[in-house]
């Protein structure tokens, strides 16, 4: 009997070494049927059959399909290009592949399709498709996606470390081989936005990047598109990554990111990635500073597109707001209302098959990156591809990305500050108080949160093509701080037993040039951290939650660990945890780096009201943990707030300081963020 | 008995890998003493006698050292940055390096060195410096010199093709396998630059470049550096280049380079060039259209320049020209005159220890070229090496290395046309007169010379690191011409024999704009096809001489063939002609592209008088077939005139025409040269 599991992981190793090559450590190779070949493989067939003819690898034989599919739709990306899910043709392409791999009918059928599309076609393409048809398929529910920097590390990874590696894998003796990965290698520190670097590259922030782009695809079927909320998560997360980004530049004594609101205007950042794709053997270019944007006329890329168009779709959408609605294909009118204004709204921003009026509105969003991602050779008579802007992946490295989605983020916030405050009816929740709140990282004071420097070993051996086989450990240096537990002391007045739901905020506690901030502009800065359900009794209520348990981060383990051998056994209830989603921000980067003498914050803990949060589902075994800014695999947003709440909002007339806003179940403490600049080698 | 050639042919393999690894195809090693471990190779030893304890492998047993040398000269140039040799720090590293190696007592004593550097040096320092020792030292004049793309590939080839060849390497068969190097892989026809890329792109034209100012460092001893008119062969071979390269402009419809005369203008022209430096990880930078040079500011390079200092040494360099004298470093006069002058100009422009003023004159050549391959970081704030203009192995690459060159021409054409043009009596030859050329290609019409595009395998591997061993080879694309001869009939009158120097130029024999030459602009693209001495019986005399024996080029073979396997025994006469020098414009590019329709060219012949040519010296076994643009080792340059007769002055009055120009000793014949857009297969 075919093992699957183990079958669909050997299709994520080499990516880019041919099928037939074995893999799993030389344990294991895929038996192709004839129809599989291709005319260039001539004479393969023959080879693998004299070489592998009594040997004793584990054989995944494959099924012959019953009609050769027609993958032609993908013949305009050649297997040297770049893929970017930002590109329009290229997205098309992507769905058309999903859609293919999702029909399949069984799982011999899926397996055997897997190889025959990833050995002709794109291995970017190939991977992606892959991944969504494993995470979308109610058949392949318990296969493990591994995390992307494993598949294609060089997109997380600086090159050096790949040569250390061919290095370290052949003059490896004993000992369990590991090379430093370069940390802040990009700029020097004339660069004062090399202060962010840590950030912008770390390794888990562009992992979560790019998989909530898988779990949440532009493209495929309208099942796997249409979501529910998907355009607020878009909304919402992003807005969460700015809030998390400026946090980190007040921790570097810089000031806000500024909004790239005029496309005329040069871009001031340069960023040089210096990594390379090994898909298209190409480094990622470059972005010089002062770089302006283009008219986009690129032949291959099917784009032909002026400045302008992206003007006026922004106009239309900000016409949109300013009306109070949308107006769909048939010209009716889609209002942006309270309820599902903003998730409208998402989907005109992040565009796609689900947005109101995409002749209208065009493809804001995904367009900004094309466009400033071809800015060093807009009309391609330099045959470059995209710079990282163009793919999920790798945007979160450049500066740009931040002053792109602050302008996008302010954008929704024209809608949001169009909205009712919430009243003081919405906020409250009668009979409950928040009388005490405290944050006690582990062996620290009270209020006082530690940072500092982590190395952590990560396993990429398996994303390496045309090495000699084995494992080796990249070691990477992150930004880490002190787990820490919250205490939160709950009043129950009401006599009964109650629900609630307990959100955590954190933002700064003054702006940059260290004025006390008002509500319109801190709301803005707020973070994220937790939210959970909690049972309360009558009377007085201690609630403990450590931070690893937050509902926005995924464990450190996820992130990075090898699952494939660490992971909990076959189909326990555990692995069923494990399998879903990558997706989530890397725990290790909840909380901002700070500063030496300590970032002055504001922790908020609101308890709200459970019957006015709950939505009716089941969620055991669906891997919720970081359902923030995730959602849950095929179940709806385990909030019926809207994303952000209460701070998505301009507060009611009054409330112009956080502390006027509060209500009674609601709190705030100060909190320090100081960080200790050292470095600290993880236990594995 | 050591086998130095053998042994001295292993340093040159697989550059990046540790010196212990096995080499040439798994069959050597090398055996370090205990002192030329390092620190960081603790357990190594013990490693390797555990591996290689029984083998039968040929060993290189290194002499220990009698001191351990001191490196620390070289600690500013980190084993992970590109090496310039047209960086000041590095050269001056280098020239301690050259130094040190030429200083070595003996051969084991050499080789023992050599490893011992290698292995804690700059990958391409060592090997540059390594390359300048062997050509230089008395005792090494036998060893064999790789071609550089067979030592540093990545220099030479678009990085995908290293994949492949990885892929090939693994998976071959019993066949011979060879990848194909993308050809025209660097910008679409958009570019209009991108006409000429099969010209500065071609593989044996950049190694060349590379090669010559191998046999010309500007660092190391004053012997190695202060070679026989210096100055005047740098001012004459990159004039031929520019002169080349103008051709080929017209031969793609293009008109002459502009030279880059203002330093404060952005250049037009953009470069990306696609290619990996496998020293330092990184892809060398692109330039982006428009690009300005910038103050330099780079402390890890020491460069600390204003563009304003390079117009002052320009200026100055200027001014001398004007008063027809340089001012040496005691404040002498030293004159720019018909015999040295062109020497010293070439000496203060390509700036060295043999500058007559090194402080009054600076580095003005070098240093245009470091402005440029800076301009993307000036200030090093995105810690950025130097673009291809920076490296002599990969600067012919750039468009703009053609416009910088026009300009230093220009300078040096400043100082040519104020000499008094050849007087008949310095350009006739009494009772010698040639009554007819006509040039045979082989198989085709006379005076029509046929280009098409040839396909040519060259073997890599061995420059590869950390893969399979075996061979693989590159097939790669470039321009290539039917062969052919020249037929030249001489009448001797004189009733005596004489011996005379024949000197073939060609010319076009229109401008861009189709309009016929005067002989001020047309000789300075009157480039050199071959110079050779004939001796004259009184009466008739017909001169037949192969295209491919010319005095510009190295034959094919020396400059790709895998010599170490086709090369003729050792000691033998053949041997010595072929150990020296790939040093030579490739045969390849002997002839223009041309026009599919014909580009209509001049070919130029003269016989001059070698009595007033000739110097007295012993050529046989020198290899000096390339003699034109590179001399000869260790002898005079092998022709009294100045470089280019009878080009390099203005033309008498009256004769503004090349045809007015004439004496009875020249004449000049109608050429066609005809593109044909095919490619052929070479036979191997």
């Amino acid at each position: 009997m075919t093992d699957y599991a183990k079958a669909f992981q050997m299709l994520f190793q080499s990516p880019l070494e041919p099928i037939y090559t074995c893999r799993d450590n030389g344990k294991c190779i895929f038996e192709l049927p004839d129809s599989h070949y291709m005319e260039c493989d001539s004479g393969v067939k023959e080879m693998l059959q004299e070489r592998y003819a009594n040997s004793e690898h584990i054989r995944f034989a494959l099924q012959e399909l019953p009609s050769k599919p027609d993958l032609s739709f993908a013949d305009k990306l050649s297997v040297k290009q770049n893929f970017s899910l930002f590109n329009t043709l290229h997205k098309e392409i992507a769905g058309k592949l999903i859609r293919l791999l999702m029909e399949a009918e069984d799982l011999d059928n899926f397996l055997s399709l897997c190889v025959y599309s990833r050995h002709r076609l794109n291995a970017m393409l190939f991977q992606y498709c892959y991944s969504v048809a494993l995470l979308h398929r109610r058949d392949t529910r318990d296969i493990w996606v591994p995390p992307v920097a494993e598949i294609f590390p060089a997109n997380f990874i600086e090159p050096s470390a790949f040569t250390k590696m061919r290095k370290a894998l052949q003059f490896k003796g004993n000992k369990k081989p590991h090379v430093q990965i370069p940390h802040n290698y990009t700029a020097s520190d004339r660069e004062i936005e090399q202060r962010l670097a840590y950030f912008r590259e770390d390794i888990g922030v562009n992992m979560h990047h790019w998989h909530w782009h898988l779990v949440y695809p532009n493209s495929g079927t309208r099942e796997i598109i249409n979501k529910d909320r998907r355009g607020e998560l878009f909304y919402y997360m992003h807005q969460q990554v700015v809030a998390r980004y400026n946090l980190e530049r007040f921790s570097n004594n810089l000031a806000r990111v500024v909004r790239f609101n005029n496309l005329r205007e040069p871009i001031a950042e340069g960023y040089f990635p210096k990594m390379d794709s090994l898909v298209s053997s190409r480094a990622w270019p470059p972005r010089f500073e002062d770089t302006r944007l283009s008219d986009l006329n690129r032949e291959l890329d099917q784009i032909n597109l002026d400045v302008s168009d992206l003007e006026r779709w922004r106009d239309r959408i900000f016409e949109a707001i300013s009306q109070g609605f949308a107006t769909d294909e048939s010209g009716n009118r889609v209002p942006l209302d309270e309820v599902r204004g903003i998730d409208v709204l998402g989907n005109m921003m992040e565009s796609s098959i689900v947005s109101p009026n995409r002749s209208l509105y065009g493809d804001f969003h995904n367009m900004g990156h094309v466009f400033i991602s071809y800015s060093h050779d807009p009309d391609h008579r330099h045959l470059e591809s995209f710079g990282v802007m163009g793919d999920s992946a790798t945007a979160m490295r450049d500066p740009v990305f931040y002053r792109w989605h602050a302008y996008i983020d302010d954008i929704f916030q024209e809608h949001k500050t169009r909205l009712p405050p919430y009243t003081l009816n919405e906020l409250g929740y009668d009979d409950i108080s928040v009388t005490g709140v405290q944050v006690s990282p582990e062996g620290g004071r009270p209020n006082v949160l530690q940072t500092f420097w982590q190395q952590s070993d990560i396993d990429l051996s398996r994303g390496m093509d045309f090495v000699p086989r084995g494992n080796v450990f990249a070691r990477f240096t992150h930004l880490q701080h002190t787990p820490f537990t919250y205490t939160i002391n709950v009043n129950n007045n009401s006599g009964a037993q109650r629900f609630g739901t307990v959100r955590i905020f954190l933002g700064p506690k003054a702006d940059e040039r260290g004025q006390g901030m008002l509500f319109k502009d801190q709301r803005l800065l707020m973070i994220e951290l937790d939210k959970f359900i909690v049972t309360l009794n009558p009377g007085q209520n201690t609630i403990r939650r450590r931070s690893t348990e937050s509902s926005v981060t995924i464990p450190f383990e996820r992130t990075f660990r090898n699952l494939d051998v660490s992971r909990p056994a076959a189909g326990s209830a555990e692995e069923l945890e494990f399998n879903f989603c990558g997706c989530g921000w890397p725990n290790h980067m909840l909380i901002p780096k700070g500063l030496p003498e300590g970032l002055r914050c504001e922790l908020f803990v609101m308890v709200s009201n459970y019957d006015q949060d709950r939505i009716e589902q089941q969620l055991v075994g669906t891997c919720s943990d970081a359902a923030s800014y995730c959602g849950v695999r095929d179940r709806l947003y385990p909030d019926r707030r809207p994303m952000g709440y209460p701070f998505d909002r301009l507060s009611r007339a009054g409330a112009d300081r956080l502390v006027n806003f509060l209500t009674p179940n609601m709190s705030i403490v100060d909190v320090v963020v100081r960080h200790e600049n050292r470095v600290v080698l993880r236990n594995t």
